[in-house]
C-alpha cells in the first residue's frame, strides 16, 4: 500500500467537493487554478461544470496545466481514464415519480444497457467503470449497489477481462458491506479503475448531501484502500465530498487545504 | 400466497406506526383499544410504550382482549412469537461519538452476543430473529445489514436449523437487494420468523423517520411476501411506520384505517 502521509502525488479532486465557495457557485476555471495553485495533479470534473465554463477553456486550462483526468462525472468521455457509470433506478424515482416497482426489470435494462454502449466503448478504448451506489439510492440513482452486483455484470459482459470494463469504489457507497475485502479481491487490478474517497457521518443528516470529510467518520478509509492497492491498483485517489450544510459553505481554499491534510492522514 | 384482499386477519401492528396521534404521543393502552376496535389480532409492542402504560396493565389488556404478539421490540420476552435482534453497530455511533471504525470487530462481537443470547433463548423456547437493517444503519443501528450476512450468522450458530434462531425480513430493509430472492430461498420456512411492511418513498427525506405507508413508495410488497410465502411463512403481517413529518402528525383513527386498507390492497 503506497504511502499517502508524506505529500498528496496521488490525490484527485473531484470538482463537486468545492463546487460552492462560502455557499455560492464557484466556476470550474476557479476550481482549477485553486488545485494548480497547490500541486493537485489531477481532477475529475463534472459535465454541468465543464458546459458552464465552455469545453474549449476547460480544455486548454487542463492541457497548459497538465492536469490529469481520474474520471469525468457523468457520461462524456474527455481524455478521463475512465467513464463513471451511474446507472440509474427506477425511471420517474429521482422527480419523486416511479413509473413502476419492478427493480429487477431495471436491473436488467441497466445491463443491456451497459452491454450496448461497451461496444462504442471499446472502440474508443474508454473502459467503463460501474460504479455501485449506496443501497439508498437503489430507486432514484443506481440499481447497481454492491460490489458483487456489479462485478457479476462485469463478468457477464467481459468474462475475458479485457479491461473494458470494471467498478469504480468509492468507500462512502460500499464500506458496510460484509463483502467488501471478499469482492475488491474478485475485481483484481483490471477491474479497479477507480477509488473515491469521503466519510459516513454518523448522524447522517441527508441521504445526499451530507458527506463527510475524510476522518470526520466511521469508514476506516486506510483499510480499505490496503485491500484496493493490494491488487496492484496505483491511480488516484479522488475525493469527492456532497455538503450542503458543512463544506459547501466554507471558502474552498479551506476545503482543499483540509482536503489535502486529511488525504496525508486519514486516507 | 395467501389472499389479504378481503379483510386484514393477518394484519399485525407494530405499535410505533401509531406511537404519535396528530403530532402528540398515544398510551399503548389507547394503541390497543384502537387496534381491538378495528378487528386487528396481533401487534408487536415497543418496551418503551409498555414501561409507560405499565407492564401488569397491558398484560391484561392483552389477555383480555385475546391479542396475538408478533414480535415485541427490542430486547425482552413477553409471550411473543419471536424476539427481534436490532444488532447495533459502531460503539457510541448512535451517540454521534464512535468509539472506533473496526466495523469486522462489531461484527464479530453481533455474532458472539448472539451465541451466548441463543443459549438461553433455547431454554424459554423463545426464537431469536436477526432482523437486517438497511445499511444506512450500519453504522449506528445495526451492522449485520443483508439477509445473507444475517442467515451466515444462522448457519453458524444454528447448524441444525432447530427454529431457534432465523431472521426478521422488513421489505424497508431488503427491497434493495439483488440477492433478496435468492436468501429468501436459503432462509426457508424454519428461518423466517417475521415479515414486517412499509414503503420506501422517492425521495426520502429523513433516514430514519420518514417511512412510508404501504403503497405510496417504491417497494413491490406483493412480490417479496409471495416470495416469503411461498416457503410457507404464515404469520402476521407487520406494519411498522415511523412518520415524524406525516402519519405521526394525524389522528391514528386515520393511520390504522389507511393501514387496513392498505393491507388488503398493496401488501
Amino acid at each position: 500500500m503506497r504511502d499517502f502521509s508524506g505529500d498528496h502525488r496521488w490525490l484527485s479532486i473531484n470538482t463537486a467537493t468545492i463546487r460552492k465557495s462560502g455557499g455560492k457557485d464557484l466556476p470550474l476555471t476557479e476550481i482549477i487554478e485553486a488545485c494548480v495553485q497547490r500541486g493537485i495533479r489531477a481532477i475529475s470534473p463534472w459535465r454541468d461544470q465543464v458546459a458552464a465554463a465552455g469545453l474549449a477553456e476547460v480544455s486548454r486550462l487542463v492541457r497548459t496545466h497538465g492536469l490529469e483526468l481520474s474520471g469525468y462525472c457523468r457520461g462524456g468521455m474527455f481524455n478521463a481514464k475512465c467513464l463513471v457509470l451511474v446507472v440509474g433506478g427506477l425511471p420517474g424515482a429521482l422527480q419523486g415519480k416511479p413509473e413502476h416497482k419492478d427493480i429487477a426489470l431495471s436491473r436488467t435494462q441497466v445491463r443491456d444497457g451497459i452491454a450496448e454502449l461497451l461496444d462504442y466503448a471499446r472502440q474508443v478504448r474508454m473502459p467503463l467503470a460501474i460504479e455501485p451506489l449506496h443501497p439508498m439510492y437503489a430507486a432514484d440513482r443506481a440499481c447497481i449497489n454492491t460490489m458483487e452486483h456489479a462485478l457479476d455484470v462485469c463478468d457477464e459482459l467481459d468474462p475475458q477481462r479485457t479491461g473494458a470494463i470494471g467498478v469504480a469504489v468509492d468507500v462512502y457507497h460500499v464500506w458496510w458491506d460484509p463483502k467488501l475485502r471478499q469482492q475488491i479481491e474478485r475485481a483484481g487490478k483490471d477491474r479497479l479503475l477507480a477509488f473515491h474517497a469521503c466519510d459516513w457521518l454518523t448522524p447522517t443528516t441527508d441521504l445526499l448531501n451530507d458527506r463527510g470529510m475524510m476522518g470526520d467518520g466511521v469508514i476506516d478509509i486506510p483499510r480499505i484502500r490496503g485491500w484496493v492497492e493490494a491488487q496492484g491498483f496505483a491511480g488516484y485517489s479522488e475525493v469527492e465530498i456532497f455538503s450542503t450544510g458543512n463544506w459547501w459553505l466554507r471558502p474552498h481554499d479551506e476545503v482543499l487545504d483540509t482536503v489535502i491534510a486529511r488525504h496525508m492522514t486519514a486516507v
